[in-house]
């Protein structure tokens, strides 16, 4: 581990940056080692008759745990149908496993798990397992839940998660506006508590990744991008690459209120976390054809080309900004707000 | 939900026992109502393209982290094997997610993680994907771990989970002694902390299972007597059923020890958690053989017959005690231990 970790989990070890990938790779990759695991897919893929299956697993601990937009359980069901889609499956299962802490309140506890009934009911996908454990009181906060999903990937779309077929010139698209899941939690906290019109962007996006898929073959790598944001989606796949990344900062749709609350507290946008936004890499000669299908779909009305695959900066993001600058987008580091999901 | 739950959710509604059942069957199969789901096997089973998946998932919380025989990393990949090994099938990858309290020890991570990896190899299964989370100090205990998992499934082999084919006459067989989990938890917990010369049962039970399955076609119904231990189990099977279960308490294994301990503390071994020991109900005619192979195996070496499968107290386990007498054995109400797993 680095020396600045100072052997202590910290809570950017949690952030999808840079501890979290030095963490994943020093701890957990060192032992679980295997040519599954290994690919860093969103989702793994699993061999096995006659197909291919996709599994997954998130932790939520978001907090708070009701939020404009969604809650918990709805952000549960949510966030691990897109780790699926965006790998080019079709979500089909889920478990679910609580970690409850004593004294919390059965109703918000039903109001939680019908959202995660509801969302899976809308999505088309059955939870099949689950567990719940129960802490003493002080030793979890409120509610985290589990969710692990299973899909069926056609083995065409085998190389949507590892991004293999990307290639320069190659188009970056995003189906809307970035940092609207992270300031919508940002005024819920409790701590702060300011009024904002704005809602979580939390939302499963597997129907609109299909209607994607089912008219073009062009999409050659999806990511959801979570925690750690764009930015960290777009470093993560141009590291160790033999292209770079042109993004256009004025091209990236960004909500006026989510711009100026991030200038207040001193965010980017960039680095902020969505919860119903996937990015796609698409064919030179597809971006229009896919642009045009996302919009029809209420989850995509606002998507947009906002980069290119390019050969130069090998392996980095460069970020043409408003001002006429450029600068290099690195992976987050540090933690920018945590328990976002 | 039940008027003494008070609408807060108690250290009971994890034990595996009363309470549990009341917050599944009130919450979570209400609305997650779905034909997999209300099963209540304790995997899924998927159905999948030419034979079946199983699916399950376990989140691991048991306090403290390391105790004798294991960790807490050991014991959640062993935990999980073993529900998808009583459901029949063959454990195939697990998932891992990760919540870790800010300024948990990296070292002691490594330790858990190694030990996962450890148990995984020795298995012969995959740890496919993964989460981490970490949250502020104070808002987890030390770290919780959940692991999914994905088994194949003979079709042939699908009774075995719902227990359809018990009739009356078939034999209740347990592959070695009951509460060593339990007792090795409550000796290492920092507030009492006892010498014992005792270890968890902690251990993957599949291969010894698969020796079973090879050798015989007899084995009606499996169960991991897990939470809420033996009595649960049986209890849990008895339940609605057109027969009930009979109980030899003198032929139930139980280190001396163990019994000792349960005296002291006012615990019945009967309830107390196993983290290695698997229920068995086989035919009539089948249990000298099944017995035979279970002991050939160190994991089985203690093995027995316990009781059997009856005509008379139809929904109800009788036990027929030491000392001559015989009492209903009901499903644990309340909370013997808390956090055991």
């Amino acid at each position: 581990m680095s020396k600045s970790s100072n052997n202590k989990i910290l809570l950017s070890h949690g952030s999808g940056g840079k501890l979290s990938h030095d963490l994943i790779r020093n701890v957990f990759i060192k032992y679980f080692n295997n040519d599954v695991l290994t690919q860093q897919t969103d989702s793994a893929i699993l061999d096995l008759i006659e197909g291919n299956l996709a599994f997954t697993t998130d932790s939520y601990v978001v907090d708070p745990v009701f939020f404009p937009g969604g809650d918990i359980g709805k952000l549960s069901v949510c966030g691990t149908i897109n780790d699926l889609a965006v790998s080019g499956a079709e979500p089909l299962y889920l478990s679910s496993s609580f970690i409850i802490e004593e004294g919390f309140s059965i109703k918000d506890l039903e109001t939680i798990v019908k959202s995660m009934a509801d969302e899976a009911k809308k999505a088309g996908i059955k939870i099949v397992a689950g567990d719940t454990k129960v802490v003493d009181r002080g030793k979890c906060d409120k509610i985290f839940i589990n969710t692990s999903g299973i899909g069926f990937l056609d083995p065409e779309r085998k190389n949507i998660s590892t991004g293999d077929k990307i290639q320069v010139g190659d188009k970056i698209i995003i189906n809307g506006s970035i940092g609207d899941h992270g300031i919508a939690i940002l005024a819920a906290r409790e701590s702060l508590h300011f009024k904002l019109d704005l809602e979580s962007d939390c939302a499963s996006l597997h129907h609109l990744i299909g209607e994607v898929l089912s008219i073009s073959s062009g999409v050659k790598f999806m990511r959801d991008a979570t925690r750690g944001g764009l930015a960290t989606v777009l470093s993560e796949l141009a590291e160790n690459r033999e292209y770079g990344i042109d993004l256009e900062e004025t091209a990236i749709p960004v909500k006026e209120n989510v711009k100026g609350t991030c200038e207040i507290f001193g965010f980017d946008p960039l680095y902020m976390a969505n919860e119903g936004k996937v990015v796609m890499v698409v064919g030179n000669s597809d971006e229009k054809g896919i642009i045009d299908v996302l919009k029809r779909n209420p989850l995509g009305k606002d998507s947009a080309v906002i980069g290119e695959i390019v050969d130069s900066h090998h392996g980095q993001v460069a970020l043409q900004t408003e001002v006429g600058g450029r600068r290099i987008v690195d992976m987050l580091v540090g933690e920018q707000l945590p328990r976002i999901c």
